[in-house]
């Protein structure tokens, strides 16, 4: 495994500016015995508590250091691969599965509508039957409430390690609701101002919404499969029951893919309309240049032939002249004008 | 679980202003003994009659209250995810699989003429071996209708649980396709339109219907996937007899996505040949805005030649100068119409 | 099963002009005994006919009434619901597979020269071991021809009811060719207008043959994936060696849906060529306009100059101003003429 | 099977163009034995000699005859229906597995400069453990050659059928390169021309090359499913160890599927990039106009002002007015082009 | 086999142009044993080397030449058709499996800053058991850097052949992120110019950018196949631990496809966006057309009015008919353009 500067994807650009890299390391360890959940403070002890009957730990570290890692290689055991991914950011969702736990990478997706713009946060987790590991970047207000419902047991949370994940799955993906919303209200927007007056800024937001679709979708996706493996998958770590749990969860990301992928399609078939209102809007134009020309050009013909500089032009000496002029430019105009609108031309 | 404001999707939109939400919650339980049918009052009594032999209930709600969901969770003994599942709106078709029972989410699909819009509403169904639970928000012409038949043994329904599922969704399915009907004649009002002027609406309509027929088929579909799998998977709670009557759903649904699909493309292809025939019309406009202003131009400019003040200018002085003029601007308009015609610009 | 007014979509729209409804109702019964045919006059010696080893029987009926239903049904014992199906128009194709028959609905396409369209027309089979009935409204080319063959013993028929099915649904097929040649000259055709003179019909029957093709396709496909399940499928009703042959039909409707495919392509190519050409062409357009009139208006310029009337021109009493001013004229217009020529623009 | 009118599509135009029709028919029959080939002159004598051990029969057919589909029938006992497709032209690439042997399809394609086009020729196989049959129309090069290394034992074929079936559509699949480079080199032409000065050539090629492009594809996305078949497939024909080599194949064959696909998908940009090109050139054209209209016409007002006729014109009178006149057009010219160059129009 | 001018595809294109052809032939052998690598000299001696239990022997060769090819014959008995390809050049990425080794093509992506292109390099190899040959034309930096970092000890490579494919793969990968960044930089350029001023070189990017990533995909895609089938199969020649390593590259590889296929729809939506802007800008140069000359047109025609020579024409004689009509022609053009401002035109 070679050190490498990772790859600055479309992910990372939009991830990047919303980690808050600042923020401080944090590390806590709850252990839950007996209905009663306390901090543990000797690392080394973690091990030997995972051995208990009915004991379920939760590890959350934000920002892991160097003695995180440490933790995680020689408390949990986990494989080398996995805790490089876990420390590393800018992975896409995955769920790999060792023999006695999970390690599954799940993204929050939020919308920060001071930049307006869409922000990703990676969470790694570890899943085991009898303990879970978060790893974040950066605080993560989804995890904390989760954590916090937990600790202060204001809910009984079910089947240990499956229970707790799917609280926190729920969580995440509840929150891409507003998101999707959101999503939804610019395509209404955008709509709405395809058949109004047109400003360059409609093809902007298009292309800048088709850009951020296609950002969830990636996100989106890959977890829709991943919880299919999870529930289809023979798994010994959870019970049966959690399953029926995740399918909610399934139920609600299909749900979400359904509905980004009709906006795509909503979106291309917008700039389809819009090209064609465009077109339909020059047509206008040249449609009033060239009825306006003729008519213009038609009259100031008229008034050619009048000044010309022939010696027997019998309508120059004529008293009504200018007058028979004047008239003739009028009728020939609004000749013109009749002959269009017989056409339908206006 | 967390309560949260669900997303407020396309379907929700559209879905809501048809739910008429302030009509009265009802519930009615019927219960058929030896082909008699007869109404229940006793509330506890219903897990007692599921263990009698030859016994069928009927359970409908409508705007479920709180001591219906009770119902549903201490006499039916439904899991709680489907329960909240089947008491709030919103979902998409779905089926969910338990040992003892069927969760299903179907949708009716009207056309209200009114507000020219389409219109959805879902019926939730638990479908026991002996025992059907409907529930839904708002009145529900189709499964009153299929309640009433039942109620007065009009006809002999067969296969208890699944014979009532094969009349509830076949008189469902039946609803949609006087929908597709008029999507379909609205297509056709559309491929007319474009061969005729233009208005902008057709460009409104075609995107408009583009997307109701992204909103039915996102109901459709998985509603046929849905079939599907009930046909397929070896179901217990069915007699094999009832699967061929689904066989024949499956069919009509099958169809009717086929009829989107093609509805799609049709409406895809009318948007090329709508931007063809505006390309068409400017291309015309053009040549005539180009041919009469090159002829207008020239005798134009003969008149301007003609209004130069130069000293000696021979025909200035001829007898017939101001005939000859005249009559070189038209033979050189006539000449251009001949050259032109000649090009077939015209 | 409620009965109901069917969607009147595109299928029916197409196929409904095409049926001889008011043609008379007619049904044959035809016996096969000891390479002896004759035809069957008692209507309840059929169910013992079909009992007898070595006999096979074929029952045609063109527009069924109600005796023939019930002869289907009493007789041949079919299930109520395919019997529907069968007496019932616009199906589309579908293959229901019973214990001791198969029900089939398969279409023949045929082009209707006078009207310049297509015409499909269904033809419901059931087949079994020893015996086929046919249905259909109207009469049936196809259908009376083999009908003919197979009675007048022209040609030994092999394998039963295999063998017959192989005939008919070959006989079918054989006639879908001149209908896909028909198509492909029209495509052939608007191939070359597409690089001729514009006419907007080209639009026209691009769009409409794409609206065939959809049609055609719509019908075809379901008929391919029909046939795959026959071939694949264990069939007790047929015997192996009819399987080859039908395998025969297998690849003749492929390389139908290949041409249909290949032509779909080729009419999306022709489209987009096509508004590359008119783009092109309202260039050429507009370079002759705006080349014309930069010339002309430079001519008017030079005229309209020498018409001002300052007290000071030189040239107004010069003796070759006239002719000056008009030299002046075509060396500018010719200038202009040598410009253009030389930035390729003419 | 009736007699019909094959379906005159696309390939069968492409192909019979190519076909050398009224060529003589010619019948080979070799047999190798103990290393020695020699020819075979008794028909009679075929099935006698595959029932040798250590014997390979080589009957090569081009344009067969009445006799040559007696001696298939007779001495080989192939199926009718394979000698009916094998003796007719026009069909796509087919397997169909017997028992004892492969009925094999596969085309041969090549470029015919003189007629700038592809020519396609169908190559009818029927391999068995120790025979083979091929059948063609017209003389078919890649055929002669392969049979004339065998002959001439200029190099050992291994593995009877299997080889000699490797080593023919080896070298025919190796035709298919140079017209893939062709293709390659055309679109190359394309994409140079496409930013240079437009013709409408570009879009006629384009066109073309899609056509082209559609053909081959037809003929060799088959040819891949199929010989996928044959690897997959466990073949008691063959030995274990050809099967390696039909992979070769394979892999040459995806490659050139590969090539053909992407081929096709640049086309389709190139084809957009030309329309945006052509768009493009429009924006460049209307914009000369509009620059050099404004211009000529600002100043023919000016020159119109100085020839109105008005009594009190107190330029008119000024020595140095006519100077006046053309300076203030210069100026107003100038100043047009300014003011067009610094909003970025020129 | 035939000896054949391989085809001149895209790939062999690039990848030509790339190749240090002229680069010495080059063979290094180098044999692990007891932890110590030392070059191996005798060239018979690998066959017996390959036996002992605990060695490790990687061959690798530059440019390889004829008595290679016989080492690889000999020593290695690999099939003569692996052995062609990998001394051939221009295959596609491929995985083929044989009874002790799998020979794998696989490629290097490198952006050539000079050039302004993509390069390719194709790294031929045989994986066994114990054993690795890498096969290249030209040096290759990836592949010296893994030998060199292997034969200093740097780092304890583990699991014999796996680990090695392992680390020059990842390795491999690990240089494609730098490209793909390149491509998405880029891209983003595009997206910039898109909504600024018009530049026809902006069409040209995204046209070569696609068919750099249609390149790259052409490469990548199968690369990530290939990995699946590695992972997929049971491999008797890698241990099990190997598999979860080749994951991880495979998971590197799926996330670099994600991109490509994300920036290839962005690209597509940049041409669209693209034409839609050029649209919109047709239009604005349109209406300044349009207006601009309307406006100029009334007032010529004002100046053409009163430069007809009537004898009466009552507003030449008056003292401030000058005047007059510039006001006249002023308040016309301010009117008209108040008028367009009003319809928005402006």
């Amino acid at each position: 495994m070679t050190t490498r500067s990772l790859a600055d994807d479309m992910t990372d650009r939009i991830e990047r500016a919303a980690l808050p890299d600042l923020s401080q390391p944090r590390r806590m360890i709850l252990c839950q015995r007996n209905g009663q959940i306390t901090p543990v403070e000797d690392l080394h002890a973690i091990s030997d508590l995972l051995m208990e009957p009915d004991v379920f730990i939760w590890v959350d570290m934000q920002n892991p250091e160097e003695t995180d890692i440490q933790l995680l290689r020689e408390e949990f055991l986990f494989h080398p691969l996995t805790i490089e991914d876990a420390t590393r950011h800018h992975e896409r969702p995955k769920l790999d599965a060792y023999e006695h736990y999970y390690f599954l990478v799940f993204y929050a997706i939020g919308y920060d509508p001071e930049h307006a713009r869409l922000v990703t946060q990676a969470l790694n987790l570890f899943v085991g039957s009898n303990y879970i590991v978060s790893i974040h970047a950066g605080t993560m207000a989804v995890l904390d409430q989760t954590l916090a419902r937990w600790q202060h047991n204001e809910q009984q949370f079910n089947h240990g390690g499956g229970g707790i994940l799917y609280e926190l799955l729920d969580a995440m993906v509840d929150d891409y609701f507003p998101v999707i919303d959101e999503l939804a209200e610019r395509i209404e927007t955008i709509e709405e101002q395809i058949f109004a007056r047109f400003s360059e800024n409609v093809v902007r937001d298009i292309f800048a919404l088709k850009r951020e679709l296609l950002h969830v979708r990636r996100i989106v996706a890959p977890q829709r499969d991943l919880l299919n493996i999870l529930i289809r998958r023979d798994v010994p770590i959870f019970e049966r029951t959690s399953v029926i749990y995740l399918q909610d969860i399934y139920d609600h990301i299909v749900r979400i893919t359904d509905s980004i992928d009709t906006y795509r399609e909503l979106l291309s078939s917008a700039l389809d309309a819009f090209l064609s209102v465009q077109s339909n809007q020059l047509n206008q134009i040249v449609k009033v240049l060239t009825i306006t020309s003729i008519i213009l050009m038609s009259a100031a013909l008229i008034a050619g032939i009048y000044g010309m500089n022939f010696a027997y032009m019998p309508e120059l000496q004529w008293r009504f002249g200018y007058v028979w002029a004047l008239a003739l430019m009028i009728v020939t105009g609004s000749g013109l004008l009749i002959f269009f609108r017989s056409r339908k031309w206006l």
